[in-house]
């Protein structure tokens, strides 16, 4: 039995990313009790478990979501997982963390929300990036009113190295898995909604990418329903590390965040000033916002309020990614509607 | 009689770019004579003269081309009289600067461009901004493969103020008068073919643009024969200044180019760390650029060599612009023809 | 009794410094046990225990120290009570973490050092800024020799705010205090020894600190055995935040550490480009330093390898600032010797 | 004759700084008529003569002074030859520009001084710096009371590269000749006297410095009669170019002025992010500088008003000059006395 006072939490999948959480939680929260780590392959589970105090392993997710110690589960495990996970937790009525994205049919997306909301529990859906400080700045600057109206977005977004192509098979391609994020960013810093999407792209990586119909390098408009535009470039290959940057222009002013680097030293021959790259790797870049991500779901659970990324957010997200995999196809500006 | 050794130049047009012309030449050109200044507003041209030891000034440009004692001629009147001069110069076998763009009408340039050849002189068209020590540099680092195959072209392109609308009527459109810098950039810094334009914009800056069917904010979407993508931003008003970015993504890494400063200083307070602005004006960010322009012009003549940006280049952009604003009101990407 | 692998450590002083070393070691240190926290102000100390999972207090640190689960003390109480505690786990045969400065008094830092020495245990002292990533960078650079021999090393060092006059009555001068940390890094950065120091002042902040006999606004020049010289200037009050600046000039280059910003935001309107303002509290600029300090005196004795930071690295520092309290007094440069 | 309503100058020097102002005269001032180029060396006058339209060229600057057109007298000759020259022109009742130093003897400085006043002419000396629109709008910042009372002025002033070695033997060493710059911009920042000058330096460089007495590097600390402080480092060779920066910290703020740099590119690869250098010679670095100054030249003779850089001025310098030189070989801090 875990003490009262402490809030219960199982986490399934013992990858990159439960492990962050998992490390997260049990550092920086008192208040919180891993309850256990499931993952299908138990060797990664228990090594993880070694980490943080010898925490229980499960092979079975299900028992650690119905496991009476957990009041909320963070589903950490591979997206084809996601929604099938989501019910079951609803089912038993725990609170749920959900990495993005919740899948890539809108029709399990569906399924996932309707049994969210039939049991009335938490569902956060894993956007990462907007618990970043330097964007929660520029969203919150942008919403005084700092630059006026919006007028043009611009979303720089490319990782340092491409994922093994058999993970862009599954992926669903680089709007659904990497894009995903920008068009999230996108209506979280305008609090506005997207309502046109043109895309396009091309292959100039790694031509085997090619087979499964996607690109590596793309571009992508949009229009959003209160007027302003925005646009986002992505590469799955930046050399010089994770490239990863916003502004945002508006009537009145100008709003940028630059990249994090790896530190603030300049150094100076007679050849060059050199300045420090950015930080190579996503968990690094964004090791504050996944601690304040977990802060904010475990506070969103305590205080009983709404999650800040809702799962509707979630099927949005997946809905701009379809409708740019649609523009890329068809060549032509695709519309959005939400009823 | 100007001295034998030196170039006799005419000038046509003391507005606001022929008169940066002028005084360039008067100030850093010994080997160059100013034969005089023709503008259909005496007084205007009577002023300059008197800037530059009182130069001739001519009302009808005809008798200027015709006067024995020019070698050349810059024209900076008025769009609508650039492709008519260039006829008139051509057959007076004087060699041509003409201020962009040529003409507004495809036709005309054609013409234009077909008295040029058959005379046989050299037409050289004023895109500036090749002439910034800054692009010039950037192309020659994509050029000499500094950062691989280029992927990702990015354009910021905003001017301070919006222009009167007067002048917005009979500019052609933001994409003949405004991006048509940014399509010729796009070119020269790729040295690479525009093969499809996707253009999309909004009127957010002053509501009376829409009665001459134009935009003031307008983002473009550009794809390159040999694969690159671009994309440029375009805003009628940065409150904050001249805005004039680029940034070239590629293979093996990324180069851009930042904006010219009013100065180097910063300060701080208990509120803030202030940085300087961007030059506000574009005859002071491209201060340099223009004079650079003429020392090519100077010695394409001198050297009797191709002038670095042709006549076809001028026409190219045209082409661009069009596509741009057919992409606009028909919402699709509009592909590129080249004979 | 605690896990025998685990390494037991006590820690004197519940103060700021005293809680950022414990909650480090309670969050990221799962081979340590602490055993136990000791302050005269017991309420202090028990406020802190909440925070770390209701550790033992002790209001008696010998208590603490000679607790046979205690392998380790770390010394953070105020800088009179040092020695004392040095000699006291020196005897008991525990290794010794202590704060800046070791003490004001040569002759007591040379009893503490002679206790340790006889002892054989570690004392590692706590110039936390070594173990900045930035500054550690710095050091490796120069050492390897990239920017050749190092001709001029500046010194940026202000503080937000001044302590409270209370502090300042026995903190033992600005250069004992304030710029110890300097004189630490000088060394440090050039691997070198000062020969000489001249150091001028003024009161130029608050008057009352004159009564102390004491400036609030310092310039410091150094001389190294090697021929570089340095420059270290000093305020206890800047405005705008935390200044920690440093610049190494050398014969082939130039390194420099610019300060570490809030944000990586910038915004700009029509009157101003604003950046983010330094971190303004030691605690976070130094927040990974404090971390990585404690890392390196941990490893220390389990690997049983000299601390990098030994005792006679502190007591240097202080002669150092005793030469510069001289100079100021005595209006000269003063020359160090070193046995 | 020249035109009754132009300003007749003498350019009496035809060396890099002689050339430097009698071309900018020659192109940006249609009020002044440039009457003569002196030098002894007459080639030299001749090769610059063909620069601005074959002005007349002299071998006796002492008839250059006397020519009846001439109203004014630019001394850009060997410091040797100022006092001598400044006490023709000042017979001649003609205006004087004169470059730095005045001289590098007090008492010379002295006859001179008396002659100009005696004549009533005007002396203008060349301290460029003052200048830059940089520096300029520094003072104006902390004049108009932007930063509070000022407490720390940094002066970094290192040369590209070393002057050869005849040079140095005349040159009066590092102070007169190099910080002398530093010197007058810490007064003219401040707008404060100094009264005290602490200065150490090194030979790092180059060891036949050695035998002229001199140093090659050099840390000099300033104190005002305001209470503010000062330092000045110094180096004779900065590999990265001519590095010329401030910073100006007080009560209230920061004010710092940054290189300006080749350009406004940076580069990225997989190894590093780079970004422009210094501009390298202080001829370009300070091309603006020059152009203003003389501005201010012509127009305190056209207006009638005083040198905003008078004689007065250009004898401090050298009388801090002498006490740094002074603290160097004494050790200690020097007192500057002004009646």
């Amino acid at each position: 039995m875990i003490p009262m006072e402490k809030l219960g939490i199982g986490i399934i999948g013992a990858g990159r990313i439960g492990r962050i959480h998992a490390i997260n939680l049990y550092r920086f929260f008192p208040e919180v009790e891993i309850v256990g780590i499931a993952d299908i392959d138990l060797d990664r589970a228990m090594q993880l478990s070694r980490e943080i105090d010898n925490k229980k392993v499960f092979d079975d997710p299900t028992a650690l979501i119905n496991h009476p110690d957990v009041h909320a589960i963070l589903i950490c495990s591979s997206t084809d997982t996601h929604t099938d996970l989501i019910i079951k937790a609803a089912k038993a009525e725990k609170d749920i963390f959900c990495e993005k994205p919740i899948a890539l049919d809108i029709e399990l997306i569906d399924e996932a929300l309707t049994a969210v909301e039939e049991s009335n529990v938490k569902l956060f859906v894993g956007f990462n990036r907007r618990f970043d400080p330097n964007f929660k700045k520029a969203r919150e600057l942008v919403l005084s009113g700092k630059i006026g109206k919006p007028h043009i977005l611009k979303i720089t977004s490319r990782d340092p190295e491409p994922p093994p192509i058999e993970y862009v098979k599954v992926s669903g391609g680089i709007f659904a898995d990497m894009t995903i994020h920008d068009f999230d960013m996108a209506r979280y810093l305008l609090n506005d909604e997207i309502v046109e999407v043109y895309a396009t792209g091309n292959v100039l990586i790694d031509e085997k990418i090619m087979e499964y119909d996607d690109v590596d390098t793309a571009i992508t408009v949009l229009k959003f329903r209160g007027g302003s535009m925005g646009v986002i470039d992505n590469s799955r290959k930046a050399v010089y590390g994770y490239d990863q940057r916003i502004e945002i222009f508006g009537s009145d002013g100008m709003i940028s965040v630059n990249n994090k680097l790896e530190d603030e030293t300049m150094i100076a021959n007679s050849r060059s000033f050199q300045i420090s790259k950015p930080l190579y790797f996503f968990l690094e870049r964004y090791q504050e916002a996944y601690l304040n991500e977990m802060k904010e779901f475990v506070s969103s659970i305590i205080n009983n309020s709404n999650p800040p990324v809702s799962g509707m957010d979630g099927k949005i997200a997946i809905l701009i990614a379809e409708a740019a995999k649609k523009s890329l196809k068809e060549r032509k500006p695709i519309k959005l509607e939400y009823q």
